[in-house]
């Protein structure tokens, strides 16, 4: 089952991609790869969970917190990348909790995400994590995840969603003639989509 | 010398991989590069290093904790590619230090790994490094590394060990042929590998 | 305008690069990217900033830290790649900020270095961002950034800048011919840059 229809049979429903907060964006293609802006737990335009884990939010929250930013994660890749179905691989997550001195449950709250990835995208979604504890994050969030994941590289190049850093100008390179022009077209649009995100 | 060469030489043996904490893996491949997971400083199935560096460990304590997760991070990489001397160059790593406030001798901590490294690939051992402090790590464990290595394009396709995120799925996309069936077993075991990986 | 070019408009001159504090170097190149090690507020041979964020520095302060830190990190990409021109896209930076308990401005400071970037690369330099903050980092310096940036490929293989690890070498084992000799000479030169870096 594609990843799209699993989020719909799950009933899951995106958030919609946030506002940017600053000369950053949401997510960066470099070739087959697509890095993700550290996320934070948004529920509409503000912060859902402000506070430290193991002190203003219990591990349960924790979870809870990176799970909502995840689907924070899924709604930027697919704007960037037209659909969720255009994810080969969840490569790499690195979570950051915001704990108490001491905390080491940091594992835990960090599965509210990776769980997530695995519910929608399967084997595929299972990744390479570092969980750890931050010392402050940005407006006193409770967790911030950033990710990597990998394209798929069966689109046909018209499809306009493959960036111009992708294997469609490595081709046309190869071939000698320009990138097509609905790939430039999905290079603008997944720049456009990448903007509207708020990230940290 | 190989890298297998070197580290039989310095009668060094890897410590067997532990098994899964949770919804992740070890180590991912995306394309020529591998991804590991942070690693913390496992001795057999518990961690040997429980505590602050700078309260309850020394510099020194530090640096031998991260020597000991370097070890682990070779035996995951051993794991997903089948041989050390499949690694090209050790690309980057993230040094985290659980360490007190005011702590500032990460450096000399996280060059336990990287001295490590350097001892057995050599040259392509060096590797760019970001050394820093955590508030606080997963079961308190003192040091976590996260490490990209990137994987040599010169084992044929048919050695069994190239994932199909790999070169062949992209020289037989070329060539019109399918990856061969060889390929597809490395991606099983590579997978199967990466999921007997402990990580945080 | 080339990026050179608008950085002599700017009237801004790059640091030197450091000499190396350990076992690991500035920059490595893996592929089409190049990944820069953690970065601090080097002025000459000395950290400029050292403190904590919300104690010894302002946010105003911490983001003319993080600026500095981005003069560091634009002087070892050139040294890696001889020229700022080749950076295709700047893709992702991780800012971490030695901040007190409780600080939340981690974007703020930051920005020194996101807008550096935007300004002397404009579109390009936009990026994936995350900014946190840690409990300590080496040396007590009170900001360190690493980043990840594209390398154009549009390079002749004969400008003696392209690592064997680029297109050069793949395109040459698929035409069937060594990569040029120029080619490893730069490999050679790019190791030599590197290895001058100050890292963390």
């Amino acid at each position: 089952m594609s990843a799209e229809a699993r989020l719909h049979e799950l009933g899951i429903e995106l958030p919609p991609v946030a506002p940017p907060l600053g000369t950053y964006v949401r997510a960066v293609r470099a070739g087959n790869l697509l890095l993700l802006a550290g996320h934070g737990p948004w529920q509409g335009d503000r912060p859902a969970f402000v506070g430290k884990v193991g002190r203003d939010f219990t591990v349960e929250d924790g979870a809870q917190a990176a799970r909502l930013v995840g689907l924070g994660l899924l709604a930027s890749t697919r704007a960037a990348l037209g659909s969720l179905d255009r994810v080969k691989r969840v490569v790499k997550v690195l979570g950051m909790v915001n704990a108490v001195d001491g905390f080491g449950d940091q594992p835990k709250v960090i599965n509210g995400c990776s769980d997530l990835l695995v519910e929608v995208f399967g084997q595929a979604g299972r990744h390479a994590r570092s969980a750890v504890g931050m010392g402050s994050l940005p407006g006193g969030i409770a967790v911030e995840i950033e990710m990597i994941v990998e394209i798929k590289d069966d689109a046909p190049a018209a499809s306009g969603t493959r960036s111009a850093a992708g294997g469609a100008s490595r081709r046309a390179a190869k071939s000698g003639k320009p990138p097509a022009g609905r790939a430039a077209a999905g290079t603008r649009r997944a720049g456009r989509s990448a903007r509207k995100g708020r990230s940290h």
